[in-house]
């Protein structure tokens, strides 16, 4: 293999030849090159796959030396990753993961944006977000599920079940944000979406997230109104920057039915965009003056929540989706910027208690054919489960793969060691063509401490406990998971959130099989242990019916 | 067992009698009752092992679920313990960790005093502090060997490689802090010491590792003198307040050889003592009137350090011992806080920097003789070490026992594996009675964070990176030790460090044999490889010298 990767090219090595000593290290490889595969990754070329600056590798170098060590890496070793860059292979044996990683983590009291930012000036850090530096990001697809999850939670809480004849506005069609489009149609509503970087809605049209791109911030209004009214599934990207939107919105006295919001506010200086400049303006002023920079996008994301907090007062249903938008406003004094509630307490809690969360998994053949063996096998798997049938259907229909073939459902207790266990089956008997990986977000129901997002509001005040996040991540090296990770400041930014990734992989062995069944039994386990230790009835419920705790 | 242990007396099993299900979580139990021994403990009732508030278990009810659950654990299940509570137990396999800990931690944007605090009093944290909450705290005798190194390093710096003739002064007589004194007539100095508390300097006469206690300061100063004129190696509780004494020193006109200090300063409120108040007065305000107490704590502090930077400048060799006294100064407005160094850069880090760090073993036995047998194979294997005999002759000589027999001593790469498989050897030849658990501190080459003390001004800047020590935590599980802990706040106090905790039971097996030789290579790797990484040439030569890092 080629160390001096042309990263705007895919280097993910697909079909059945081995390019490392295991298949376990060679999903390692190929989920990592996956990531920063130009279909998947929002900018390869800088290592950055989502979420503002969550990146796969610390730097060209450090990738290179990681598919080295991977290359290398034997049955009985673990490569152990330090905020992107390789810093050693230890001996273990082959019931322990293959890679053990810690991205962006810092002493509580200097972890903050700017003095990360002095790190990683230095070159001594990385922020991986959540799947980005744990190698199991899989593309706009896998948040998908998760925004079709909440929009449907909440139509089924608002509205007929569905948001036909409803206007959702949202901004930010970044890696993440550019879901939202399609999850809104999906739910048979009209979406209408800023996003300053004219680029990436012309990405999202391409693999057909979104339906339509306007420059015209009234017309797009008018149009998405008439949508609205005829009851049509349309979803139009407008190139403007959200406060514009927002503001245009309350000036003409519209009021839309449900009001979000993804862009990258997590991230004040290579994230958000300030209003009254232009991307490259912007981009210019980022590098002269970082401090300016950062002053701005205060300034405008203080006006955005106050826009949001008045179309809330005018009926709007108003929720945060886990960019820390709130807490940065309340920074600088937005006082009722918590008045409207996160994604999480309002839509998601209900399901993590049942252990459910974003489970995904990958087809390291690199053929379609292989996910839909898979899709196939879940269907008879959960006979009972309608929306889970329903998903996979459209998910079928409306989805186009992004890199390695994939595929993303919420699965809870019980489940997941089940489907875990059968798709290893498929690989025994080569019903698909490779070994197929199995991961998680870690947004997830066991593997995150946010206070801002994923733990906000918790029934006995533990919002803030991140012992969760780290027993779960030793808990899945413990059980022999293929990698694991544990990050800092995914999702709601550096001093926010403490979260742990996990990926496993079936390769068809019966040793994966048993590592499978504990692996995929405890990872979703800690989370119903947590719940149900926060005092969540459905959490207690779920833990007497698997007999989980103590 | 009785499980409504009375905690005013040992409960610690000993003797070659199984009361769990295997050798390794019978360690835990022994270890974990050990760290509540009336002669191992500072205030068992309160289930407070040492260092302020560091804690063993969250309460009584927790304390005996870990026990029953410990008694109940197979084999192939690991317990989850959260600070210091007991959450689950999940299947897993026997070369995993039987316990898994993560205590105290906070997401960072949280991870304050003030919040810890709130979540303690709603019963949801605990204080791990570094060994309490692991489970493999010794007493004060596993500080001597730390303190004595720290004083004979300076020595060697400053004297003429002893303390004789010298006056070295420092206050807090508490767990760690008590080991003062003896260390410094080891190195044949005269030591004067400050504690408020009489009960801590009657319990320092007790365990012979202090010689005098005095109530008059004045009285006190003048017989420290006398000794240093006559090389006399005595040493002086004086029970006051640290400022009393060194207000006394100033205005007197008498300038110590060297300063130091180990109240306990990381914890303002239940650690440190504020002047005039008595230790009655003060534990009355601190539950009427908390914040006041804080304010005062601050104050008392702030002139602390003060009175430390006016007797460096007449000419005291003073240092920081590791207490964050430094920083809360800091805080409060004293801008020149950190003039004086911290023992870590000033003595310590050399040692770091070739895996050296607080390697320590306990006979499960109890019996004394087990120790000496160990201390015995330590001089054979390593008969070119003269500073080690000489440390073993003096530990056999002046060392109390406190709970279960132990002993440390310094040991770096390469050198702890081979300790431990002998140790194995010993326990399966019978030539002990029974199996030896293997630790260390978390005050070690590679398994903390905490930019105040153990990586304070690092070569590269990264003192407050803090992957390092959850790699360290993370490596340790995947290698097998028998039980792992992460912890937030140790030393320091909460917002200052991560760290990690390792023991391993050395059972006389085959298969402990092999989980042995990979941790103690594993764990003080992490710290050359870390040292390295950050630029140190000693730690650059010893990864070269055993072909660590990739
Ligand atoms: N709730 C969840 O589950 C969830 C999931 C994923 C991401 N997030 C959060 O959502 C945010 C977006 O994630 P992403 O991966 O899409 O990030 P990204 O950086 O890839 O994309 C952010 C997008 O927002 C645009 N943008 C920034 N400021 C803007 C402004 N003022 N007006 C209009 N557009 C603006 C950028 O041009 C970019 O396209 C992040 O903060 C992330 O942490 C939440
Ligand atoms: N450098 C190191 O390696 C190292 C090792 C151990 C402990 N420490 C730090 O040293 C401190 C002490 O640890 P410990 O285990 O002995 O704690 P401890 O709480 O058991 O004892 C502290 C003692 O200080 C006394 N004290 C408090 N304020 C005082 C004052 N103003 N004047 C005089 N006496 C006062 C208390 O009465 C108590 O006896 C802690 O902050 C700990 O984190 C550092």
């Amino acid at each position: 293999m080629n160390l001096n990767l042309d990263l705007s090219k895919k280097n993910t090595p697909t079909g059945t030849t081995l390019t490392c000593k295991g298949w376990v290290q060679e999903a390692a490889l190929r989920m990592l090159l996956n990531n920063l595969d130009p279909d998947v990754a929002e900018r390869p070329e800088e290592l950055i796959v989502y979420g503002g600056r969550g990146k796969a590798a610390r730097n060209k170098e450090a990738l290179a030396l990681i598919i080295k060590a991977l290359q290398n890496l034997e049955d009985t070793e673990t490569l152990l990753i330090q905020s992107g860059k390789p810093v050693g292979v230890l001996p273990t044996h082959k019931d322990a993961p293959r890679v053990l990683i810690s991205n962006s983590q810092l002493v509580p009291k200097w972890a903050t944006q700017q003095h990360f930012d002095e790190l990683e000036d230095k070159g001594l850090m990385m922020y991986g977000q959540m799947t980005a530096g744990s190698w199991i990001y899989i593309g706009s697809q896998g948040i998908v599920q998760g925004t079709y999850e909440t929009y449907s939670a909440l139509a089924k809480k608002h509205f007929n079940s569905n948001l036909k004849n409803t206007l959702n506005v949202t901004a930010g069609l970044g890696g993440m944000g550019g879901a939202q489009p399609l999850a809104i149609t999906m739910n048979q509503g009209v979406c209408l979406a800023a996003e300053v970087e004219e680029w990436r809605i012309q990405k999202r049209l391409e693999t057909r997230y979104i339906d339509e791109i306007e420059h015209n911030i009234d017309a797009a209004i008018d149009r998405a109104l008439q949508y609205k009214q005829e009851g049509k599934a349309l979803s139009i990207g407008v190139v403007c920057n959200a406060v514009e939107l927002l503001q245009r919105l309350i000036d003409r006295n519209i009021t839309p039915d449900t009001l979000t919001d993804q862009t990258s506010a997590h991230d004040p200086l290579i994230g958000y965009f300030p209003e009254g400049l232009s991307v490259s303006e912007a981009n210019t002023l980022r590098k002269a003056n970082p401090e300016k920079y950062v002053e701005l996008s205060y300034a405008t994301m203080a006006k955005h929540v106050r826009q949001m907090l008045e179309l809330q007062r005018r009926g709007a249903i108003t929720f945060d989706y886990g960019n820390n938008l709130r807490g940065r406003a309340l920074e600088v004094g937005v006082k009722d910027a918590f008045d409207f509630p996160g994604f999480v307490p309002a839509y998601i809690r209900p399901l993590f208690c049942e252990g459910k969360g974003p489970f995904r998994w990958a087809a390291l053949s690199g053929d379609p054919q292989d996910i839909y063996e898979t899709d196939k096998l879940i269907l008879e798997l959960f006979p009972e489960n309608e929306s889970l049938k329903q998903w996979i259907t459209m998910a079928q229909e409306r989805i186009a793969f992004q890199g390695l073939p994939a595929r993303i459902c919420w699965l809870g207790q019980g489940e997941r060691e089940k489907a875990g266990v059968a798709f290893n089956k498929l690989v025994a008997e080569g019903k698909v063509k490779a070994p197929i990986v199995i991961g998680r977000d870690h947004l997830d129901t066991g593997s995150v401490a946010s206070p801002n997002r994923e733990t906000e509001a918790m029934l006995d005040g533990s919002d803030a406990v991140a012992d969760w996040p780290i027993l779960n991540a030793l808990i899945n090296t413990a059980g022999g998971a293929s990698w694991v990770s544990l990050h800092h400041g995914g999702g709601v930014g550096i001093g926010y959130s403490i979260h742990a990734g996990m990926v496993i992989v079936a390769d068809g062995t019966a040793d994966a099989e048993v590592r499978i069944k504990r692996v995929l039994h405890n990872d979703p386990a800690m989370g119903v242990i947590r719940h149900a230790d926060a005092g969540y009835d459905i959490a207690k419920d779920t833990l007497r019916k698997h007999r989980l705790g103590l």
